[in-house]
């Protein structure tokens, strides 16, 4: 299959990426700001989050409801969300009206309003958000366990703290938006059906004079305590467990995917076929990969019976060490179908690609084509990924449980 | 846009349903079997979910542990889930694999094993599921104002009770599929790059002879209790708001659910606008529209703090009910660019439009075209809105709130 993709650095930093999908009607926008949570200053914990709805509140020429109106106009079924390292706004609409969106995505990076009367609201929404937590206690364990694992800030959660978001006034977030909203990083992906030049055009017309911010200086800290219990009066035990892995980019990555959906990529994977489908010990159980640019991690979650909690973590860890004993080659040719399937949804998904486009360049510097990942997908063997998972075992864990007891630990 | 939708009934009832997207490579599959939770006999409530989970576990010729291996050999996404209506069955994958993932459905649904020896697993999962619940406050409270709303066993929760499930042996869950597993009520429907007379001849031998099973007779009980606070020492107190709306199919349909996304359909709507955008009341907050055949209902939901809950309810109510003081053209100005914009990205799924296809055919025994749709929708006014609103004012409430403290009902 055939990809149209272009792209153009401009001189200011920013990158604009497009793929052309001429068979279909829709359009996709993605933006990557490098102003994610990980960059919250200590006093400040959950500054991004409160600086992603403030921004939206209000830009350019149109205040807070016209901004709303506008955009809804334009059927642009959208939102933003805070990761570590990006704030993401991204949108997807009918081709036609990706023009006049990039118009008032343009007025929110660069000439956000940022109004003081709009502090209360935004922080009692923020506060909710965080207080919210205590009653799911499914995300909290999954919080805490990046919290444990990543040295600080690379585990900090886009919530913050009741301090930090208490902490902040108007003058904070708008210094804030100062600093960290900037052309050097920021990613714009539009996939859909879209010509390159006029595009290029208004790109170039909205945001080639942009200019200012400051790459900030990210410290690690010291890894923190890897063993955590939660007491909490749950009806079942959440358990998160975490152990590192190599990076996107990395000779290993497709080994290292290839492990982690041997072990959770489908339903006949062997956490899923193991704890869950034979001995009922958990409702939902899964392994994923994480990464960032420098470092990557396998994260695995398991929710149970407080009677069964230690059952299933022992039968869990037991299943994330088999893998270096082998790994059949009928579970590596299922993990390929599945990839390769993957693959063919996500080329018919605008949102989707936008996304990933956004995605390898952050991570790559460059779009991997359709071909290329496929190849790599076609080279996984049983060998290659057994001997990655002996290079990578999983070692150094990182372990969270929450519920009424704390679970013993063979590790 | 041109479509090409198929459809046939067989002889024995069962319907298959075909939209041929040339441009796609994937197709999805989707089948509805009308054997839902409302059907569970009352000393089994959970049975449909554990039916559902035990059919895949062999079938034909292949045991629980080739099943699942014959699927993820052919890159199939899949899942199952149980409705109140239908038990629902569906996947997608490169449509060059469709075929040999309807032989494998034809088995589990014809000719399941229903294996005792994993009777123990699917009942400890289907405990837990349930047992899970009370972890979640906001799904709870959408179950119980289901309950509440609905005269049962329409309002009946797939996780049924713990005695319900107790009560099972496979002996009990093998006469449920007798009797309720059959071809009359059955919908097929697929979407994607597949020719048509290839799948009707292929479904014709491998469902045409499928016979059996039998109407199941229901019987509709009492109004339940319409207000409910269930008590519980949460963070945040849970609202939820039900009343009756029309049914899909009555010529109020389009104007009903105008009015719910003027409530709820974009950041510019009204309950976003009012309750959490001005006010910070709480993060989340929606209306929906959820029909059966015969009867519609407004959903509404909010999550907020408990010193702010009795506001939040009181302003939630307030908008619900000012929807009769008049509807501003703007305002559906915007549900129609919304309401479109949806349908463009609809049609660019194999999945959704898989699913949409079943929908309508179960509703309305026929399959809406993209014309019809959008000119349905280029038809809302904010006269007709407001007439309808007018007609089936929010009326006959059902509340139903979960939280330390009990909320003052001003209705």
């Amino acid at each position: 299959m055939s990809q149209e993709i272009y792209h153009h650095t401009f001189a200011n930093g920013l990158t604009l990426l497009l793929e052309r999908m001429a068979h279909v009607r829709s359009a996709a926008l993605y933006f990557l700001v490098p102003a994610g949570c990980i960059y919250d200053p200590p006093p400040h914990l959950g500054i991004a989050s409160v600086l992603a709805d403030l921004i939206t509140r209000g830009a350019g020429p149109r205040d807070s409801r016209e901004l709303t109106l506008a955009l809804d106009n334009l059927g642009l079924d959208r939102d933003e969300s805070v990761g570590g390292i990006h704030i993401r706004f991204w949108g997807a609409t009918l081709a036609r009206n990706l023009p006049r969106a990039l118009d008032i995505y343009a007025d929110i990076l660069r000439r956000p309003h940022l109004p003081a009367d709009e502090m209360d609201a935004v922080k009692a929404l923020a506060l909710q958000d965080l207080q919210g937590l205590e009653d799911e206690p499914r995300q909290k364990v999954l919080i805490e366990l990046r919290k444990h694992h990543y040295p600080p800030p690379l585990g900090q959660d886009r919530r913050g703290t009741e301090a930090g978001i208490d902490s902040l006034s108007v003058d904070v977030v708008r210094r804030h938006y100062q600093r960290l909203f900037r052309p050097r990083g920021t990613i714009l992906s539009v996939a859909g059906n879209v010509e390159w030049q006029p595009l290029l055009d208004q790109v170039g017309r909205l945001f080639g004079d942009w200019q200012g911010g400051e790459e900030p200086v990210l410290e690690l800290g010291a890894q923190p305590r890897p063993q955590e219990h939660l007491s909490k009066e749950t009806t079942q035990t959440q358990i998160g467990i975490a152990y590192p892995s190599v990076p996107i980019g990395h000779a290993d990555y497709y080994a290292a995917q290839g492990a982690v959906h041997v072990l959770s990529g489908g339903m006949s994977s062997r956490l899923f076929t193991e704890v869950r489908e034979k001995r009922g010990l958990c409702y939902s159980v899964w392994a994923s990969y994480q990464t960032f640019k420098d470092r990557g991690s396998i994260l695995c979650y398991a929710g149970t019976t407080n009677e069964r909690a230690q059952e299933t973590l022992d039968v869990t860890l037991h299943e994330l060490r088999r893998l270096q004993d082998g790994i059949d080659p009928e579970e590596v040719q299922r993990v390929q179908a599945g990839l390769k399937s993957s693959l063919i949804m996500q080329q018919e998904s605008t949102n989707a690609r936008a996304g990933a486009l956004a995605s390898d360049w952050y991570f790559l510097g460059r779009v991997r084509s359709f071909d290329e990942i496929r190849s790599a997908i076609d080279g996984l063997t049983p060998e290659g990924i057994t001997e990655h998972v002996r290079r990578y075992p999983p070692r150094d864990l990182t372990i969270v449980t929450l519920g009424p007891q704390a679970l013993k630990l063979s590790a």
